[in-house]
C-alpha cells in the first residue's frame, strides 16, 4: 500500500490550541470529524484538556455540572488507595473496576478549518461543549455525515450513566440544532451513511458489551435518522490478526462502484491502532464482501507512534476525489494528520469473505 | 401492603412441562409475559431446559446452529481449569470473564393459558424457539404489550455477540411477524407502553454497561415501535436499599389517574430480587413523580426464597381491573406464581422524588 503522509504532518497538535480556560492545558486534539463546507476543509477536532492541578499529588477530574452550568474540578489524591490511576485517561474506583470514576480530562469539539486541507486554522472558541446530564464527563470522537445541505455531526456522550452517542446538525457549522442520544449505552464509534439504501438509512455502531461478546461492529437501520432499529451484527474480532482485540467504524462510509466502503479502527489486545477496510454490498450493506487481511495504514511515524497513548491511527473521515482518498486521521490520542491513499488499492487489497 | 398470594402458587412448575426433547430436563417455567386473549390468561412462559448430561464430569452447553437448525450440545469438562463453572447458570472461559462463554440451559417462550388466572394449562409445543444468529443461546424473559388488537411481544435474544432485545407481532398467539433486534447489545427489560403518548411510543429498557455506569432503568422513545431513539437515563441504584444493585423494568407499565405506573425489579448486591413501583408522568413518562422506598413485594414464600435461583420475585406482567393488581411473577428463576395487590395502596406507598 502507498501511502502518502503530509510533509505538514502533524497537522494540528495540542501546541497550536489555545485552552479554553486559563487554568487547563490542552493535552489532545485529535479524531476529529472531517467536512468540506464553504470551500474549506472542516476539521471538527476533539479537543481534550486537563485541569492544571497546583498540588502534584493530586489528580483533578473535571465535571460539567448540569444545574450551574460550570465545570467543577474533583480532586482524587494519587496515595488515596480506593483509586487505580495506572491508566492516564481515566480514574477507576477499584470497587467498580473495569468500570471508570471520571476522565482526567474533558473532551469537547472545536472547528478547524483550511483553503488547502494541509495547514488548519483553530477557532478561539468551542462549537459544541457539554451541556447536557448525557455529557457531564465530555464529548468525544465527532463523525459527520453531510445529507443534502445539513452536516449530520454525532459523538459520544460520555457521562456517570454510561457512554452513548448522540446526534446534532448544523448548515452552516455555527447554528446546531440537537437531536438527543441516538444509540444508548454502551456505544461509540456511530457512522451515519451519507443517502438513503432502499429507502432506509443505515450506520453502523460500536457496542461495548459486558454479559457476553467483545467490542464489534453492528448495523442498524433508521427511517429518519432520530430512531434505530433492526440491529444486526456485522463484522467480528479475527484472534491473531490486526484486529484480535477490538474494531469499530472509523471513517464516514462511501460508495464505490463495489460497495460501501468502511475504513475502520482495528487494535491489538496491547492496544496498538491500525486502520483497514470492509467493504459492504450496495444495495444491503448489512452484507459484508470484502474485507482487509492486513491494515491500510499502521501507527509507524514518529506523532503516531508516540503520543498521550501511543501507537495509534484513527480516522473518523475522508475526503475521496476520484482515486485520491486523504484520510484525516488522530495520531497517538494526541494530534491531527493526514495520509493520501489509492482508493484502486485499497480496493484491490481486500479479500472476499 | 397487603398481598394475596394465590393458595395454588406455585401455578406452574418445571415439573409440570414436558421437555422438547427426551434428552433434555426442564429446570425453570418463569419469568412469563402476560396477557389476555380469547377470555383465557395467557402466561407466555420461559421455559429453561437442560441437556441430561450423560456423564457427570461433563456439562452440556445447548447452542443453536442456525446452519442446521439443530441444537449442537458442547462438552465442558468441570475439571477443565479454563472454565468457571461456579454460577450454575453461566459457563465462563476465565480468560474473558466476567462475560460468559455458554449457558447451561437454553431458553425458548411457550404458552399457558387459564380460564380463571389460577389453573393454566400448558401447550405441547414451544410458542417460539431460537431461529437466527442472535438467538443461537436461547430467548428469555418476554414480555407482552397489547396495542389494538397486536400482541407485540418482546425478549432477551442471546447469543455469542451480545444480549439485546428483539420483538415479534401476533394477532391470533399461533402466526407470529418478526421485528428484529430493537434494542441492541447490552440491553434487556425493555418495557413498551400500551399506547401513544403525545404523539409518541415510548419503551423502558436496562443497558448493562461496561466502561462506565450501573445496571439502571432508561427510557427510549419510537414512531413506529421498531426504531427507538432520544434515550434518557431514568432510574438509577440507591445506595443501601432494596435497588442498590442492579434494577430494570419487570411488568408493562399501566396507565393510573395519578401517572404512568411501572412495577420494576430491584437487586441488592447480593442478588435478592423484589418488586417495587415507579410513578412517571402522564404526559411525558420521561419524568419521574415517585418511587418505592420500600419494595412492593420480597421474596418471602417458599416457593420464592429456594429454587434454581433463589431469593427472587422478578414480574413481566400484571393485569389491572379497577383496584386490584393481579402480578403474576418467577419465582426463584423456577416457577410462576401470581399475588394480587392493591393499586391504592400501591399509589399510596410511593414517595414524590
Amino acid at each position: 500500500m502507498n501511502i502518502y503522509r503530509y510533509e505538514q504532518n502533524p497537522l494540528v497538535t495540542p501546541a497550536a490550541v489555545k485552552p479554553h480556560r486559563d487554568d487547563f492545558e490542552v493535552i489532545g486534539a485529535f479524531n476529529a470529524g472531517i467536512a468540506e463546507y464553504n470551500g474549506e476543509v472542516i476539521m471538527l477536532l476533539r479537543v481534550a484538556e486537563r485541569p492544571i492541578s497546583p498540588d502534584p499529588e493530586v489528580v483533578l477530574a473535571p465535571v460539567y455540572n448540569v444545574d450551574t452550568k460550570e465545570l467543577e474540578l474533583i480532586p482524587v489524591r494519587k496515595d488515596d488507595e480506593r483509586y487505580d490511576l495506572s491508566d492516564p485517561r481515566v480514574i477507576i474506583l477499584k470497587e467498580y473496576a473495569p468500570a471508570f470514576q471520571y476522565l482526567t480530562s474533558l473532551s469537547y469539539l472545536r472547528i478547524a478549518r483550511s483553503k488547502d486541507g494541509h495547514n488548519f486554522t483553530i477557532d478561539e472558541k468551542p462549537f459544541l461543549y457539554p451541556s447536557e446530564s448525557l455529557e457531564t464527563f465530555g464529548i468525544e470522537d465527532p463523525r459527520i455525515t453531510q445529507i443534502g445541505d445539513t452536516y449530520y455531526i454525532y459523538y459520544s456522550a460520555v457521562s456517570p450513566v454510561g457512554i452513548g452517542e448522540s446526534l446534532v446538525s448544523t448548515k452552516d457549522f455555527v447554528n446546531v440544532e440537537r437531536h438527543g442520544m441516538i444509540f444508548g449505552p454502551d456505544n461509540k464509534d456511530v457512522l451515519i451513511f451519507p443517502e438513503r439504501i432502499g429507502g432506509k438509512y443505515y450506520a453502523l455502531h460500536r457496542p461495548t458489551t459486558k454479559s457476553v461478546g467483545r467490542p464489534e461492529m453492528w448495523i442498524a437501520e433508521s427511517d429518519n435518522l432520530l430512531y434505530w432499529g433492526n440491529h444486526k451484527h456485522l463484522i467480528g474480532l479475527r484472534d491473531g490478526m490486526w484486529d484480535s482485540g477490538r474494531l469499530g467504524g472509523g471513517a464516514v462510509p462511501f460508495r464505490t462502484e463495489r460497495g460501501w466502503l468502511e475504513l475502520y479502527h482495528g487494535a491489538t489486545l496491547d492496544h496498538r491502532y491500525c486502520m483497514g477496510a470492509v467493504l459492504l454490498d450496495l444495495n444491503d450493506p448489512s452484507k459484508v464482501i470484502a474485507r482487509s487481511v492486513k491494515p491500510v495504514m499502521e501507527p509507524e511515524a514518529d506523532y503516531e507512534a508516540n503520543g498521550f497513548f501511543g501507537g495509534v491511527v484513527f480516522s473518523c473521515g475522508v475526503l475521496v476525489d476520484g482515486d485520491r482518498v486523504r484520510m484525516y486521521y488522530g495520531a497517538a490520542d494526541t494530534s491531527m494528520a493526514c495520509a493520501e491513499l489509492s482508493l484502486q488499492e485499497i480496493l484491490d487489497s481486500l479479500e472476499e469473505v
